[in-house]
């Protein structure tokens, strides 16, 4: 049965499922490289500009925007994640990290923080926004815009994916 | 005042504002071909790898993605736009459209539709989804999913953009 829509289910159940596409994505990328006899890590060296982040800063930000969406949602404090990735294993276990983290928030955590305060702190400044304002506008949008980079730096140096493996067929 | 989440805020509100940011995005991609004195439209026909559809293509693709998203979770049919531009004026004139079409939802079509059915068919099969999984899981992701590569499409083309551009600044 579908429940009604709530903060939580808006947020934590489509953050998991995008980091199992990614994942999932992540692993054509290791295993085309491997047929195709080139080093794997070499693809996470890749980006799509010189002044984007390659493949492996991509998935750290993916990873980031969802244990942290979720712990400012829930008005937690999320675990850091050390940047010290190297290799798709490394990657792996990071991304299977965020989703354990995700699996163990409970609806009521996050359900009714429309209105909670979440204050951003960026490079570029201070951001505040209220809970809902943040997961429509900036969490969402932001995860989905680093699993689409990773798809398409992997994309552009010739795996082959097609868009269901970004969307997933679960 | 924010008021609870519901099916409407979680989709039209979101679907206009990305529309909005790809609108910025392109015409930032199109104030850099004049600067540098190329035809617009050659950003046009770029694209990340030879089988993923061109710039033209990712905007079209991302307005359908969001005014059939409101349709079907409307449960009503949307109107189809001909695929027929071939210029930035005729791709503002589409986003213009489609945000004009999606303002033209009232929360009450919207609220209340976790549970409504959408068949979408695609030539890859049908997919049928209930209106919640619909939203967080197809629709939302692939408007971001074309939203993102049109800009990784002008990045990689050398237009100066960051992510706030994507993000929106408002």
């Amino acid at each position: 049965m579908t429940a009604p829509i709530s903060m939580y289910a808006a947020s934590v159940p489509a953050f998991m499922r995008a980091l199992r596409n990614l994942r999932e994505v992540l692993q054509r990328g290791e295993a085309h490289a491997i047929e195709r006899g080139f080093e794997p890590a070499v693809l996470l060296q890749a980006r799509l500009a010189p002044d984007m982040r390659p493949l492996l800063n991509q998935v750290q930000m993916a990873t980031d925007t969802a244990k942290n969406g979720a712990a400012r949602l829930a008005g937690v404090e999320a675990p850091v994640f050390v940047d010290d990735e190297s290799d798709f294993a490394g990657l792996y276990a990071r991304i299977d990290r965020a989703i354990a983290y995700l699996r163990e928030f409970a609806p009521a955590q996050i359900d009714g923080s429309e209105t909670r305060p979440v204050l951003l702190r960026t490079p570029r400044g201070e951001h505040s926004f209220e809970g809902l304002g943040y997961l429509t506008g900036f969490a969402l949008p932001n995860l989905y815009f680093h699993v689409t980079t990773a798809y398409a730096v992997l994309r552009h140096n010739g795996v082959p994916l097609g868009k269901l493996d970004y969307l997933g067929r679960g």
